[in-house]
């Protein structure tokens, strides 16, 4: 347990963000062109294993021991019917991760990652050995009648983030997956994305578990109605998270400020992730430059959400299960991006020829 | 070594390929409802996993051993200029392949693929003990002065694709994705599709392995003499396969027609084992059923081709490398589907409530 940040300890933090080294992004853009493959044909494994040689410094990093990390928390705004499930859903959710029985679970077995969950801001008590405890409230306010946390509980909750990363790098970590669970938590995700990137709650809004044209029809007005009664100020992430945002959004954004703090790839799961970075990109817009996108989300307003960040999906599977599970499969691809680097022929070892034009 | 199979023999085994079993879908969707998950969340997860027990019959069948089979062959119609590349990198690349220095050796090994590579057409003298051949000519013909090959080099070509296949399965293999070799390959796929799919050559062709602008335009032309001048019938697939294909394109359409005969799924790569798939689902509707789509490659053909089988790729990677790289990062999806049916809890095994309208 640490103490409560203060909003210039926070500042203080994000502006110690480096931005990833461009020139070890060239040197193992170098490296990749002497592979016996026809120049950039690798497409955008070989624009990860650059990235990941800027992010690390090291030209091939052990990126083995990885985790993805589950922040999980309720939302006030269920009140508002938004959602096609109980909000009593959520702590049975986190019960699942702890058994290993959920999607995520399976999918970070193959994957060989870490899960730690995190009950952030569950409205429910819970307690269980494997649970890391750091509720900073019981489920946020109804963002539809006003601010959904005060500015000082979205800190708490991005500190939340960066200690639980910074303890899991000093275990030996160095790679991230965000993951999150919330009934409900595409609603204050969309409203993020509606109000950092201009699009309207009609384009942000989506249906979530699986809701009907009507329930669509009704969530859309009330993330308009949050936006309005809360008038959330763009050019202020922090305005921006804690009026219409969640607590577990907030635990995610601490997830990718601290990764990018310590020079580790962050790899960001859908609509509820991809809004969290753009609380954190623009906090420190150096952090930008450690996000690795995974999966195109069914949620409509994911698209517009990855374009403001200059991300592009690597995963076309139609997933809108959340929990992290786009990230983790995408672990499969980081670690071909490595191999391939590290053990592909070169031109000249294969004794292969080089263009007609050259 | 076999003997020539004649036009019969091959309708004969054509029309002895049976669709995979509705049932064993159903009943494969219906466990996947009760995981602990919003119902069809796991998008083509669920799908895919769905496809493999109407496939194999089984619901979780054991897809462990796998193989990637790269056919190689060279083109005629390299005379013309179409490619960045040399005609002596097929060759070459081939060493690679049994050397294990290719992209598609690092991801097979990464995926637990077995790779197993075919000389069915390459024009050089090849010899190594790893190498399976069964050359059938020294490349094709030039495709823009007259037909690539005779109807029988076709039959041949797709008769080893068969028999290489039932060899595999008889030794285990119950998976295969489908991996090419040789320069200039992306012109006879062009013209494949163009002509089964009715798309121009101009939306039909694209840059290969790295063209400029001048050569696209002479590729295009030159793919619309070669069709021009050889009249394929569309409505015979045999008859575009040998004017207007490849040897190790022919070489595809029976890996594909012995995979489906045999119940097992076959991972389609990029441009030319799509176009593989379109003479194969014309000879045989029912083999459409095994087909697993992979990526989207950078060809912009390929969504056409893609489209005409209805199938949708789930990797976004921008790959234009072919071998199968593509197809063998799938492998990850699929196991990742199959764990997911077999180790994901059920609601009720989890205790978890339903949805609000339920």
């Amino acid at each position: 347990m640490s103490k409560q940040w203060t909003e210039e300890q926070l500042s203080l933090y994000l502006s110690s963000i480096q931005a990833p080294s461009e020139e070890l992004a060239k040197a193992a853009q170098q490296h990749s062109d002497q592979l016996t493959k026809p120049p950039g044909s690798l497409g955008k494994l070989e624009h990860t294993a650059s990235q990941l040689a800027a992010i690390t410094g090291e030209l091939w990093p052990d990126l083995s021991k990885r985790t993805v990390i589950i922040m999980a928390g309720d939302h006030g705004v269920c009140d508002e019917g938004i959602s096609a499930f109980p909000q009593s859903v959520t702590p049975q959710m986190v019960h699942n991760f702890l058994q290993g029985g959920a999607a995520v679970n399976v999918l970070a077995r193959a994957a060989q990652a870490d899960v730690v969950c995190v009950d952030i801001g569950v409205a429910a008590e819970l307690a269980h050995e494997q649970l890391v405890s750091r509720k900073v409230m019981y489920g946020t306010r109804n963002m539809a009648q006003g601010a959904a946390m005060t500015r000082e509980q979205a800190i708490e909750g991005i500190a939340v983030g960066i200690e639980l990363v910074e303890k899991l790098h000093a275990s030996g970590s160095r790679m991230f997956a965000t993951g999150e669970m919330g009934i409900g938590n595409t609603t204050p995700s969309a409203a993020i994305v509606a109000v950092m990137t201009g699009i309207s709650a009609e384009q942000a809004a989506g249906r979530g578990t699986g809701i009907s044209d009507h329930m669509l029809m009704h969530k859309i007005s009330v993330i308009e109605q949050a936006i309005r009664v809360n008038e959330p100020d763009r050019n202020d992430p922090l305005d921006v998270l804690s009026k219409v945002g969640g607590i577990e959004i907030a635990g995610l954004v601490g997830v990718i400020l601290g990764a990018a703090k310590l020079r580790c790839p962050v790899v960001l799961d859908g609509y509820i992730s991809t809004a969290a970075a753009l609380i954190a990109a623009a906090l420190a817009g150096a952090s930008k430059g450690y996000m690795i996108a995974s999966h195109q989300s069914q949620e409509q307003g994911h698209v517009f959400a990855l374009s403001a960040l200059d991300l592009s999906p690597c995963i076309q599977l139609d997933l809108r299960v959340g929990e992290g599970t786009g990230a983790v499969l995408s672990f499969h691809f980081i670690d071909a991006a490595l191999k391939l680097m590290q053990e592909m022929a070169t031109f000249s070892s294969a004794g292969i020829d080089g263009r007609n034009d050259q």
